[in-house]
């Protein structure tokens, strides 16, 4: 069993075709549908009392929210504008609500989970989460702009007690001073990681791991919506496909990260989670064969 | 034999690291000696009075100069300074001298070249050169901001006439009015050529060719010096390969790509021509294997 914990929000997602109002998200929102895909995935997360059932409803269809605990006040909040490019994206809004002092509790039925993935929480929450496990066998951060600029050691620290470190290309510069993604990976796995994921967005993602490095050119996509949660499902999909694999080793982790990044490029082409919702596991299977295919060189 | 048509530059590159002052470059000096790595290559290009015999005998080690001619003049010249990032360029001066008026002669020899690469002179000029070969296999062009700007329907008529056009992403995007690849691919394969390579930089490149696409993720460099030229070698060391390969098909064309693109990732290792002034034919071969290798699934 895989164990997410993240943030669900409600989205308003602005694009220059169209305005999204407080849509289902949140980085266990992405991460887990995408995850269930592939294996049995309980979420920790928190909601508020205004959060629709018909929400909830659909997390349950594809997760066990058995860890999903509803709350006096309102429902994190986020109001993201993105340019004409859909590269770029403004935040206008960011409302904490309920995830301010959440204090996560993990389901007894959670605690055999041998595959965790913090999504993007506060560092130190994720630190004392792991900590219920004792089974872990593969665990992976990710970490997002706010917590670097706020809590860098803690960051740092949440790395050095994970197996994987997923992040966004912008994010690994900040976080270490350097602009070369080579050379931020080596300073990120020297925080004591194992295998660093550098996501560069429609640019693919860069796997790192002792000496080994797997660049991962992304599928292309010709009509996308929405990046929003692309780099969620990326993670989610990986740690999902991993989760039903019997050996961590570098050939079922490479072909993760290909999962992963194959629900990314389902995720794009429609509004929030809107794709996840209508994708068969089948189109899945389909497209990352299309991708091997397609990047045979012989 | 392959013919490249293109420019030879006297470069001053500022980077944050180093200046270099009016070193050799242009876009048929990176390209065609990439080439030469593979095969026999030649150049028809002009310089002013003023180009050192030093530079002339370097081209001379590695290319056929019979088409390289001296005129009255001072050498074509381009000044540009990298942030610190070394992935943006500001243009300081762009010195056109002897290539305003220049009357390309091509020398009775390189008529039997039947791979032509034209790298980015101006579209009516190059329309002009290749109209001189009758046993053309395959032709590649390359163009610019400045020719998109300013002569656009010749750009155009320029790539219908040529097999493969081989452009930067953002140009792809100004020549097109498309932001998404995929889209901008689709425009330009319109306009009558058979391939398209958009050339992304430090992110790789993506091959089309009718329904097909090719990602190709960039090889992984932690020391970038200097990113001049790295598109001119990836051109340049593409019709070098296919040049001495006998059939053309989607496999050698992939294969192609990629050892053009591992030219580009040498020469970016130092400043201007230097790495591949260094460059042995072994060392380009053991890191093709070692992209393929790095890249393999399974």
């Amino acid at each position: 069993m895989l164990t997410i914990f993240g943030s669900i929000a409600l989205d308003t997602i602005r694009t220059p075709a169209s305005i999204l109002y407080e849509v289902l998200g949140g980085a266990a929102t992405f991460s887990s549908i995408s995850a269930s895909f592939f294996s049995e995935t309980g979420i920790i997360a928190v909601v508020g009392r205004d959060f629709p059932d018909s929400y909830h409803n659909t997390l349950k269809k594809y997760i066990n929210t058995n860890g999903l605990i509803k709350k006096k006040g309102k429902t994190f909040r986020y109001d993201g504008e993105y340019d004409i490019t859909l590269s770029k994206r403004k935040t206008l809004k960011t409302e904490l609500n309920v995830l301010r002092d959440f204090n996560p509790k993990i389901p007894d039925e959670y605690k055999k989970s041998e595959f965790i993935y913090l999504a993007n929480n506060d560092p130190d929450q994720n630190i004392q989460v792991l900590r219920n496990f004792d089974n872990i066998k593969l665990s992976m951060c990710d970490t997002i702009e706010y917590w670097i600029s706020t809590k860098k050691l803690s960051v740092i620290k949440m790395m050095k007690n994970s197996n994987i470190v997923a992040i966004n290309d912008e994010e690994a510069r900040l976080l270490t001073k350097e602009y070369n993604l080579v050379k931020c990976a080596k300073k990120i796995i020297e925080f004591g990681t194992d295998y660093v994921i550098i996501k560069k967005g429609e640019h693919g993602a860069i796997l790192f791991h002792e000496d080994i490095i797997y660049p991962l050119a992304a599928f292309p996509i010709e009509n996308i919506k929405d990046p929003t949660g692309a780099g969620d499902c990326l993670g989610g999909g990986m740690m999902g496909y991993l989760s039903n694999t019997k050996n961590i080793n570098m050939k079922t982790i490479k072909k993760g990260l290909l999962c992963g990044s194959i629900l990314g490029s389902f995720v794009v082409e429609d509004y929030g989670i809107s794709k996840l919702l209508s994708l068969q596991k089948n189109q899945i299977i389909d497209r990352v064969k299309k991708y091997e295919n397609m990047t045979q060189e012989l």
